[in-house]
């Protein structure tokens, strides 16, 4: 779900998006891989998840200062069947990698009714929502995956072995506005602990834990995460069991290390990440007739709409809800950009000789 | 993860199994249907999952006594393609109509890699988790969801749209045991409420709402559960997320309702349920040797289960450990059935002739 807008300057996307594309180009992306990798910083910005856009331009291009990410992959088939197929990234930009990887699974599920593919040696991908929503405009189901450094604490343990394991999955509709599921599998976010942090706010008790292990509703001694459900009481051992299916997924299976052997920024010295990536989608049609679906999901989505809500809550919500309430704000008034990172922008801008826009 | 075993007599799996098939064919049955209900019904026992075991002999009885479940369905196919197939199980009994599709649905993911099966116009197919691991014995992994009678409220909305929706997912490993994930995506499952009812204890904040939507703690006042996450501060919306993608597979892709116009044991009079199932299955080989892919399994599985714990807690559990504790235990010593449940066993096979072997 959406973060909280940060207050800061509104930019525009279609400044933004060109502006970092020239960047990660003078940073030595191909322009092809600098475009898609802009594309999908800025879907997140203006789904309104400030946590995965256009601030974590730094942390992409101090790994590709570093040389910890490969300029010039060769991304490529390791195996394929009719409805699965494995990729190597070889260590290249983790969006244009999960950008083709998706593309293709769309093609093959096309062809066959249904494909996953899974992506190895790869980085960071942004948004896992963006690739699942790829399905959509071909009127596909989509769902994607991603493991990466670890973060969370499987239940009655006191270290981090998972990543957070996002799952996003878009599921059309018909006149009413599609199903985007785009969750991590903690119970928060680290950006959510990262806002506290600015704000100098206490988290809820079930967020995080500190360095040992223990549970924190200090922001700054928190240091891992919890899986989904918080407590054993409340379910956590779900959260943990869906993250370790991601982890599977994207780990194992997919050929890349799993989350408690990825590297990331702060591996000393630098070293691919190796993480990867899963990805499904399935065509409504092979299952049933597509008009018949899309008229009783919106029989569903209708109902879930009008609702009534708890008292105190103004409406229900259907997942991906709040992130277009963001995107229709952020198509009409731009962007609002930390100070700071706006500062950040122009800086790295002037590093390589692009002048910001803004 | 297994339900606090009931405390009672105890009896063997061999002798329930024969008397719960015999049972279920005097109520009309085909023999081999009624053996599969009672595999499907055993192997929940067996697990320590006593909320979906023979206790519920009486509930499936009830349904067919009342002519609710067609005794001589038509389970047929009505959509395929090379990596999907789309089931209707005529309204036939649930675990059967499951035990076919997902049987199918590993064939062919053993041609093409990797297939999706659902079932529609089906009934309670007792534990998910039976069908996922039917995948392991053949070396896949396996994945199965179910809708069912509406229990579940949306974050911020105060009326029950959907099932408990479970997810099982089970995975292989090599030396290690696999992973077997089985779990409602709401905070607890109905069974909870009820063990909490039965003892006179209050249930913990999160777990439940009231009649008319507020939380609660009182095991009775309980009528509604909360999605996994429990509040929207805790992570809510990702349960609930989670229980529509399993309704939009079992119910509108596979052609079933959707869970709030499920019916069930309270519908009167007596209608078909007309649920829905979705099954999944996939090669590992599709992705890479499966030998590379059963050592990383174990490695991770190994560090999981030997991870240092959190204060208080004897140990860390990978998700199915619980249930195989449970599963010695009750090979050994046989399966601890209530006083109230072995009565009301010995009354079903009264009722049809069938002399109870305990």
């Amino acid at each position: 779900m959406a973060e909280a807008g940060g207050a800061g300057e509104r930019i525009n996307a279609e400044v933004l998006e060109p502006f970092c594309a020239d960047v990660l180009t003078k940073f030595g992306l191909a322009s092809e891989d600098a475009a898609i990798s802009a594309r999908v910083l800025l879907a997140s910005d203006l789904r309104g998840i400030d946590s995965h856009g256009v601030p974590r331009m730094a942390a992409y291009t101090n790994r590709l200062r570093e040389g910890a990410i490969n300029l010039h992959p060769n991304f490529h088939v390791v195996a394929e069947t009719a409805a699965t197929i494995a990729f190597d990234a070889d260590n290249g930009m983790g969006h244009p990698s999960a950008y083709r990887a998706m593309q293709r699974c769309i093609e093959k599920a096309k062809e066959t009714g249904l494909c996953m593919a899974t992506v190895r040696r790869s980085n960071h991908f942004g948004i896992a929502g963006f690739y699942a929503m790829m399905a959509l405009e071909e009127g596909l189901c989509g769902m994607a995956m991603t493991n990466a450094t670890p973060l969370v604490v499987p239940t009655f343990a006191r270290e981090p072995y998972l990543s957070t394991a996002p799952i996003a999955i878009a599921i059309p509709a018909g006149n009413e506005r599609p199903i985007v599921i785009d969750m991590a599998t903690s119970t928060v976010s680290w950006g959510k602990v990262e806002i506290a942090r600015r704000e100098e706010k206490p988290i809820p008790e079930g967020w995080a834990l500190d360095r040992d292990g223990n549970p924190t509703t200090d922001a700054h001694a928190a240091t891992w995460l919890t899986p989904l459900g918080s407590t054993r009481e409340l379910g956590s051992q779900k959260g943990y069991g869906l993250a370790l299916w991601v982890e599977v997924l994207c780990g194992q299976l997919a050929g890349a290390a799993w989350s408690r052997y990825v590297s990331g920024s702060r591996t000393v010295p630098p070293r691919p990440a190796n993480l990867g990536h899963a990805f499904m989608a399935w065509r409504i049609d092979a299952f049933r007739p597509e008009e018949e679906f899309r008229a009783e999901m919106d029989q569903m989505l209708a109902e879930l709409r009008a609702a009534e809500p708890m008292p105190g809550q103004p409406r229900v919500y259907v997942p991906g809800d709040p992130e277009d309430v963001a995107l229709a704000d952020r198509l009409e008034r731009g962007i609002p950009v930390h100070p700071k990172v706006v500062a950040q922008l122009r800086e790295l801008g002037d590093e390589v000789g692009v002048r910001a826009p803004f």
